[in-house]
């Protein structure tokens, strides 16, 4: 397992470019560019999807994706993930040939993608779900925010990308970015995957905003919180409730909305206490959409 | 064809719900919300993709879906577009079976999903792709940002939703909306479709980041000039001078960045003579992400 806190790289020259373009005023001027490249992603023989990623930790991206629409079961034993970044593909090998693989290759005899089966499984997967009652104090929350918005990242550098982060009371584990805001989000399931790390004490903390699909990751996970500085769909919210996932959105210095498991958040912070965010952290955001 | 402009109509009961929580002082509120629905597109007998949309204009949606994905062409004929609300399907049926249906039956056979293969498809579909060498002129990108950023929208009234405007010199013709980022700029590549609306005089305004698939869409439809408050990826700006697409990206205020396209750039306003944005709008983009 990597030392935790893993942190952004954003001086890794991999993943940003200098470009030039002219200003305003017609002036010349040099910017620093998310890079953006397609990784296609197999489950054994099976070629599954093609995502635009900023391309680090495409293992975990891979693992992520698959374990999140339910390809990858917990029992599942990963025998390989083998990367090849010359032809932009990552393999993930299993001990058995996984049910998945079966089952895409049935239903796309009369589907022509498998995007729309594969969303009708991850709401499948949420039947009988109930998330761990686990408390989550406000003074965690702002604790978070405000390292998380102020830990140096591609985002800080560059603009443009998502961040999502892996955090257990007012510590930020995992703070993954990817130009996909689905992405970040899969390479945080990845990790958990491919360590081990439990769920049940996280919370997830994202720059995006709180859609359905987001929700049914998180709790797809089995984290019970998901925080975000965005805002939120009526679905997203929706399924929250069902699933008693705690769901805080529109978390600006002291302001935010619970949405879902008030009875579940300790309010131990004062917010008059917390300041408002600098303008540097208000345009932040305004960056990401 | 409905008269231009078409703006958004944020008053539509059926787009936004009014949710309760409670806000950091553990007062109860009550916000508005948009929608966020699924909806299955076929075309003929084939069905292609379920999206997850705020449910306006479902067939301008499927339309421009599959015209941006490349299963439609120019010259199909489109005999009907029937929409079912209650089992949230559009179909699309055309005279001839398209040559896309018999593609996706083929590939599917060896690919578990068609998303992977259609990306692939699109980038196919710039090579030789030359964009007219249409001027645009500063004056018209500040008013355009100016109207666009005051017009009553689902975002001003709920934020959490992305916005994209099909513009001619400094005039908004068809603002739509979306909880999905591509869905917005579908429904106006459905709209153009349907009523037959010339591309090469537009401007393409968008809030959101102005990514490979994006600028790939915009170039595709055959509209020269995109415009976004947002920023932008490596790829998606190398896209755009390859096919001679006007890129401009970080507009806010009296700020913007020409990353492609300086020599067709009339730079007629002063900037100096542009206010910075008040704090609303400012905010505005930060709910979008």
């Amino acid at each position: 397992m990597p030392d935790l806190p893993l942190l952004p790289t954003p001086n890794d020259p991999r993943l940003t470019r200098r470009i030039s373009g002219t200003d305003q005023t017609g002036t010349a001027t040099e910017i620093s560019v998310v890079e953006e490249r397609p990784l296609t992603i197999y489950l054994n023989r099976q070629e599954i999807v093609t995502a635009m990623t900023i391309g680090d930790y495409p293992e975990y991206l891979a693992l992520g994706f698959l374990r999140n629409q339910g390809m990858l079961h917990p029992d599942d034993v990963v025998t390989a993930v083998d990367y090849d970044d010359e032809i932009e593909t990552v393999v993930v090998r299993t001990e058995r040939e996984t049910s998945y693989e079966e089952k895409v290759q049935k239903k796309t005899r009369t589907s022509g993608c498998a995007v729309g089966t594969v969303f009708g499984d991850m709401m499948e997967g949420l039947d009988g779900l109930v998330l761990p009652r686990t408390e989550v104090r406000t003074s965690w929350l702002y604790a978070l925010a405000k390292e998380i918005n102020t830990t140096p990242s591609l985002y800080l550098e560059a603009g443009a990308i998502h961040g999502t982060v892996l955090c257990q009371e007012d510590r930020p584990l995992v703070f993954m970015e990817d130009v996909g805001r689905h992405n970040a989000v899969d390479k945080i399931s990845g990790y958990m995957f491919r360590h081990g790390i439990p769920a049940e004490d996280k919370i997830l903390y994202t720059t995006g905003r709180l859609t359905s699909e987001m929700v049914i990751k998180t709790a797809l996970m089995g984290i019970p919180v998901l925080a975000s500085r965005s805002g939120f769909t009526a679905w997203g919210v929706e399924i929250a409730r069902q699933v008693g996932l705690t769901l805080i959105g529109r978390m600006r210095g002291q302001r935010f909305v619970c949405l879902s498991g008030e009875d579940r958040l300790v309010r131990d912070a004062d917010p008059a206490s917390v300041p408002e965010e600098d303008r540097k952290s208000r345009r932040k955001s305004a960056d990401v959409s």
